[in-house]
């Protein structure tokens, strides 16, 4: 059992944390209907969202609840553009004092959105995109 | 001439300013490049990034930057995950400033990249790369 969190800011704004529920409902959705097709079968058995301020649930909340739902392997991607603070200190912080929690279960932190290594081509599509429609 | 403003949010981290200043460099060269192959002649003469808060330039700054260096029509691509309040208020409010003063240079505001329709495939896809690598 395999978990991914995708770990947002949280805004003081409900639909802004509605917005990246939505998009983790999305995530799950595809990545269940990927695993019928091609996609390695270690992929994701469970997929949450967590945040790390001013909206529920919270990182260690979250990591929690993936723990409880029987995730022997957790991943966190930090839904973030950039690396300031939060991705190069508070999200590693606050994992490894689960980390030291749950000391059978692996909890590794992926790469941030931000540092996809094709984001440059997803923006300019997206910009060509967006002026044809 | 078409210019196009990455708007970022801006940090107290100055790396973090420094990674949107060089993605905004290599979406500049990668769009330059593109130019010269398939993409649409109605691209972008000038790239230029702005900051919201935090670092120079602002995003007035940027759009004088691009009307002093001859453009005739500026987007704005705001750099932002999900639409809190920055992107639906703090920004447009800027731009519509901007606007009054520039009333012959159309100035609009592209979809965020939190929009990109296939932000889920890319994710996905970036995960799978990164547990790979």
């Amino acid at each position: 059992m395999r978990a991914l969190i995708l770990i947002a800011h949280g805004s003081k704004v409900i639909a802004s944390n509605d917005e990246i529920r939505e998009l983790t409902d999305n995530l799950r959705e595809k990545a269940r209907a990927s695993s019928h097709e091609a996609m390695p079968s270690s992929f994701y058995d469970i997929i949450l969202c967590g945040f790390l301020e001013l909206a529920e649930p919270s990182i260690p909340g979250a990591i929690d609840k993936a723990v409880t739902a029987g995730s022997k392997h957790i991943t966190i991607f930090p839904y973030f553009l950039s690396s300031g603070r939060h991705v190069a200190k508070d999200i590693p912080e606050l994992v490894k004092e689960r980390q030291l929690l749950y000391s059978d279960i692996p909890i590794e932190i992926a790469p941030y959105v931000g540092k996809m290594p094709k984001m440059i081509e997803y923006i300019l599509k997206h910009l060509q995109d967006s002026k044809k429609a």
